[in-house]
């Protein structure tokens, strides 16, 4: 699967946002946005890419897979921690740029050992000094939960 | 504010996650990556983008702005359809660099009239083969929504 594009070439406009056929817009870098809502409770838990291995193994396999761009290697979510996501649905959006997927998180989706990414919220309505309160609690401990490969 | 950049620079990794500053990582060319979820039904309605001057905006009035990279300018989403997003919640992830936006979207988010630009579902188990299903039907007409400026 590694060396062939399993995805066929997006088309017009009016084939990206009316058609049947996946046809991902990926990016120069070859990536789209993945974004991984909580089956559940549908907070978002975190945003990554994935390149067209990636999204293609995620179908497959109903597990999620991404591509990290720090590393620039193919990623199976939770292939350390064990904290993987099962995927309930997939979405992608008009032009085929984005994809959605609701997910089942085992433990937490975040490096940092919180359920989601998306742990502070920013304080509206003073540009010029908006400020973070943190909204939830550590999981799993991520000194245990990564050791492995840290 | 265009000038300006209303944010100080990012910070160490355990300042830009362990920290309430909002110090966002914008990318090489300017920008986060934002998402907005209906506040409401917590369904994804978009993935866009924006730039510094987009969030200082967001913050400072409620209401969404974004940088459009096609068009490179700032947009006030809903200007010309009417399709305003005020924001209930904004949060920001781990790293600083993706907004999550909870909004009371008006009508729908999407150019081509639905609701969600996430508006077809992936087949998944099919790799190579996968194929979209919509899922939802159009809430506004676009040809009415955009005629004063297409």
């Amino acid at each position: 699967m590694s060396d062939k594009i399993p995805f066929a070439s997006p088309g017009t406009s009016a084939a990206l946002e009316e058609g049947t056929a996946l046809t991902p817009k990926f990016d120069a870098d070859g990536l789209v946005t993945c974004v991984a809502t909580d089956a559940v409770s549908g907070d978002v838990l975190m945003v990554a890419h994935m390149n067209a291995e990636a999204l293609a193994k995620t179908i497959a396999t109903g597990e999620a897979w991404y591509f990290s761009r720090s590393r620039r290697a193919l990623w199976k979510k939770g292939e350390t921690s064990g904290h993987t996501q099962r995927v309930i649905e997939m979405r992608i959006d008009c032009d085929q740029d984005a994809i959605w997927i609701k997910v089942e998180q085992i433990a937490g989706a975040c490096h940092t050992g919180c359920r989601s990414c998306f742990y502070r919220a920013v304080s509206l309505g003073k540009a010029g000094a908006a400020t973070l309160e943190f909204r939830d609690a550590r999981v799993f401990d991520p000194k245990t939960a990564y050791r492995t490969k840290d």
